[in-house]
């Protein structure tokens, strides 16, 4: 286990997304493309490293990247830390992935704080701040739990049996510093004892709650179960969901959420089926420039994605195989927009908050303004 | 081609879901698991391989299910035409699938016709009977399209460019004796000129979307675009869908709609968007008996559909890859209820109407009482 500054809210996980041995210039990160049915680690050594992991999804989750394109930057001042440099690996970086706000909000503060700097004191500095963006993120995760985790302390309360959830795609500790955001509740719950059982989405088409979040909930015990996508209505209508929380990729200041694809939908089933519905996500993720989630860029990712599939075969490899006749065309959008009035209520790491530009703004005075 | 009785309203497709081939005494049938990655031919020859066939979802489809099992009943009684072997036969046949409801309707008719003849007449009958149940099906089909073409036609008529078709599942030719019935519109459209997109669903956990649908609107050449599950509620808001149309596989004397998981969540995202959300239906489909979709049976599958996925490998070989972490549990409920007032029209063979009580009496007046 690593030694960490803030040991007393440290994910106790067996696996850590992201790892910067102590003292070191560079990353070690997991290879999520390859789980479950593998554990790869790769380490990651420049800037151009850090932004294929992003492009290309060996990690992803928008409080990861942002944490990833920060340690990025700091590599890429490693090797030269002028000015002209400072401006073409922030811009580099911040082309990989166009939904998640994390990433633009990490590459400005780490600018902001190097900027200012000697070009000889500028790395150190992009570390530093990288650092203290990944603590953050942890703390943030940490206390996103503590809030979510009253929720479901309430429903245990209203009903016999575990609690119910509902998440789709991976909000966990993959998707962040540790903890995760829509896993933090449940991971804190599990901790205490709180009897669980956890719905998850396999979230099509990459597959990161069938891959990602089982294999994660797994990893720590907490009892769940696999549904394709579709059956999320029939689950809530059913009965058989107490609560749904996801997470947010890019949440606009009036409370729209703009998150996995099929999120959405969700959204829709809950509230049809009067199931609450919450979004778990650090105020990094909060796009306050933008009124509503009208606009938010969606984005259009290879359409192999669709028209392929990643599995394990019967020898144990992981291989791709095809789902549709040779010459089909797909679309592959990899993000919608949840409206707020869909929405129950945002967990963030100040508390819980209506998905409106009011109580946003209430609950985040100093960004709002 | 085969020769038909019927040939002015037969499907001109270069594929049959189901063939009788004139005076013979077997049935000839898409093995519909191997699609679309290869076309093979089976024959069932004997009631035990109908069960088989329907069960294990060689074939599948609430009207094919049906002309299967009423030709399974008329192979049964050319061996043993003893009413214990009636009784037998069709309990068999009728426990093969619990939620469609043309099965039993088939079953039933073909029972009714034979039951009341001398035990040396009654195999002819059955197979003349289960040949009527599947000319009528054609019928109707092609009914349905007349009846659900004057709606794109409609559609056309208000905007430019190609009317933008939603579907889900496969309610195409291959669920049925030629045309389909969600599909009998495009099909129609396409072949009288009206320019059509079809957006369709892949239709987790046994991809009928992206392995039929897709196939057959590549053999008819309609232009179509495969999609994830997730993102039909990102599509609808962006305004790229102009009605969506799906079959039924049991409807409630009130208009509730049982279809394929997935469809409520599809009828949700179109309301939401006023999106005009159509359900295409032989009147076999309707359980006049039941007054609501509340206790509609919903048969649980193996949750192996699920925890993989059939695909085409490298070397143009179909195998099943494994997309979770070993040991994973897994939910498959195989089909959902759209309730009345999500659908804003049923297409049936004689006309379209809407999905209530009054309505559906009003059509079928002859049934409803």
């Amino acid at each position: 286990m690593q030694r960490d500054p803030f040991a007393a809210h440290a994910d106790p996980a067996p696996y850590r997304a992201l790892v910067r041995p102590p003292k070191s210039r560079y990353l070690e990160v997991i290879d999520q493309r390859a789980l479950p049915h593998a554990l790869v680690r790769v380490t990651i050594g420049d800037a151009e490293a850090a932004a294929l992991a992003i492009r290309r999804m060996w990690i992803r989750g928008a409080p990861l990247i942002g944490a990833v394109g920060a340690y990025g930057l700091a590599l890429a001042l490693d090797r030269d830390a002028s000015d002209a440099a400072l401006t073409r690996a922030h811009a580099a970086i911040d082309a990989t992935r166009p939904t998640a706000v994390n990433l633009r909000w990490a590459l400005d503060r780490v600018r902001a704080k190097v900027a200012p700097l000697a070009a000889a004191a500028r790395a150190d500095a992009a570390w530093l701040e990288a650092d203290a963006i990944a603590a953050q993120d942890v703390m943030i995760n940490y206390a996103i739990g503590e809030h979510g985790v009253a929720l479901l302390r309430g429903i245990a309360q209203r009903r016999p049996g575990p609690v119910r959830v509902m998440t789709h795609c991976n909000a966990g500790a993959l998707a962040t510093c540790g903890w995760g955001t829509a896993t933090a509740p449940l991971f804190l719950a599990h901790a205490e004892g709180l009897p669980l059982h956890v719905w998850v989405s396999e979230t099509r088409p990459r597959m990161q709650g069938a891959n990602l979040t089982a294999w994660e909930l797994s990893q720590r015990g907490v009892p769940h179960t696999l549904f394709s996508d579709s059956a999320g209505g029939l689950l809530m209508q059913r009965g058989d969901v107490d609560v749904v929380i996801v997470g947010a990729d890019r949440v606009a200041a009036n409370g729209d959420v703009c998150n996995k694809i099929g999120t959405y939908d969700k959204a829709l089933a809950a509230r049809d089926n009067n199931v609450p519905f919450y979004v778990a996500l650090p105020s990094p993720t909060i796009d306050w420039g933008r009124a509503n989630g009208d606009a938010i860029p969606i984005e259009a990712r290879d359409t192999d994605e669709v028209l392929t599939i990643a599995g394990r075969d019967d020898y144990g490899q992981t291989i791709r195989v095809a789902i549709a006749p040779h010459g089909t065309k797909a679309v592959n959008y990899a993000f919608d927009v949840t409206p707020a009035r869909l929405v129950t209520g945002l967990v963030t790491e100040r508390g819980i908050t209506r998905a409106s530009k009011e109580w946003l703004a209430a609950m985040f005075p100093e960004r709002a303004a």
